[in-house]
């Protein structure tokens, strides 16, 4: 992939607990904030049960409408635990003991504690690679452009650092916020203005409350820092003439 | 619809501000405990950004293979706020003032404060049910099965509750949870086997990690509370013959 172009990616939440809502995801949060710090624009998140068929179908999909897919969940010990078998299927590949990540967790683990439990881990598509795991051992892995890690934030959140050199991202998306005491409505219409003015820049507006006070920040978003620049000062300009309150900028 | 089927429904989150990391979403959490409590699974979650070509083609997806779907976010004043136009082009409906939200809207702000922006917030498809908001006035709509609210929590949280008979669920979804003092990979073996004797009946796995110490949660999920039961015992029993500690049952 090209440096200066646009790379996109789609985050694959897998896991009934999710949906249930027995579980409130944050590992999109922690991905995406991620990806923009290298140059990656995350244009889809889906979240779906421990359904093979649907796991299959949805990473055929996905991986061919974007640069790269990461999923999250489904790679531990247990029953529902299917993703890498149906990651297998989706690409069809045998699924297999992986020689590498078994030798990883024979070291890992005490004499004797790498039970048929946790050889499950090792079981991955074939000639996957790893993604090294510093937090408990099981490695992740991936496939052409699909990267499956596990479920777990704070586990999932140590193995990206080792994933930086296997994504190749684009120009970092750059961001700029203006917080303003005022209320949407008052400057929707100012606010609609700039962004006409300047269609290839994301402008969002979101309404905040804070120390028992309303505002709203609006956020740039471009590849660019003269964009964001040009919309900031195209911002403040009308700000300034209306008499807003500038909180933050 | 008639009672005791099972009725599914997707939850569709509109806005750029999830997809970069901005924002943590946690209205899908809401929406599906609430959804749970009424008899309704959500079986799938989108994240798509402002965009209306991805709102027209998703929302017309997903109102055809769920039994409801409900959207948040892209309803406010402002430029970014494209889900009322979105969806009136979905249904091929003219997207218009709203009589009847025009006239709350009109009673809820104080003279001379209904302005052009706040105005914006009473176009919707045309002949849309409303969907009341005790917080901030501006109403939420419906066309067919399709619910879309507001994407600040709070607001979202006071509006489910005028939701509720606009939604006819099928028998609650019931669910129970026994966490051990284990790890999965000690426990997965005989957990397949119950998952094996019980197919129809939803059971995961999920390890958690508190005050110090490991432990996994087996939640098992299902509309018939003689399942749960069944599963129960069965789960208890090998617990009890590997001699593993209930945290909690």
């Amino acid at each position: 992939m090209i440096k200066n172009k646009k790379v996109n990616a789609a985050i694959l939440i897998i896991g009934n607990e999710i949906l249930s809502g027995r579980t409130q995801d944050t590992n999109t949060t922690t991905i995406a904030l991620w990806l923009n710090s290298i140059g990656v624009k995350v244009q889809e998140v889906r979240v779906i049960p421990d359904v093979e068929d649907t796991i299959i179908d949805t990473v055929n999909h996905l991986k061919k409408v974007n640069d790269y897919v990461f999923t999250t969940g489904g790679i531990g010990p247990t029953h529902d635990d299917i993703t890498a078998e149906s990651i297998s299927k989706a690409f069809n590949l045998k699924y297999k003991i992986h020689k590498e990540a078994f030798k990883i967790l024979e070291v890992y683990y005490k004499p004797g504690e790498f039970n048929e439990g946790r050889q499950k881990m090792v079981w991955m598509p074939e000639n996957a690679n790893l993604i090294l795991n510093p937090t408990s051992g099981a490695p992740g892995f991936n496939v052409e452009n699909v990267f499956c890690l596990p479920g777990v934030p704070s586990i999932l959140k140590s193995m990206l650092g080792g994933l930086k050199n296997k994504i190749v991202g684009g120009d970092p998306i750059l961001s700029h916020t203006i917080s303003l005491r005022t209320v949407e409505s008052e400057i929707a219409q100012s606010l609609t203005n700039v962004q006409n003015n300047n269609k290839d820049t994301e402008i969002g507006s979101y309404p905040f409350f804070q120390a028992g006070k309303l505002g709203v920040s609006i956020v740039i978003r471009s590849e660019k820092k003269s964009k964001i620049d040009e919309c900031s000062v195209q911002i403040l300009n009308f700000v300034e003439k209306m008499n807003i309150e500038v909180v933050d900028r």
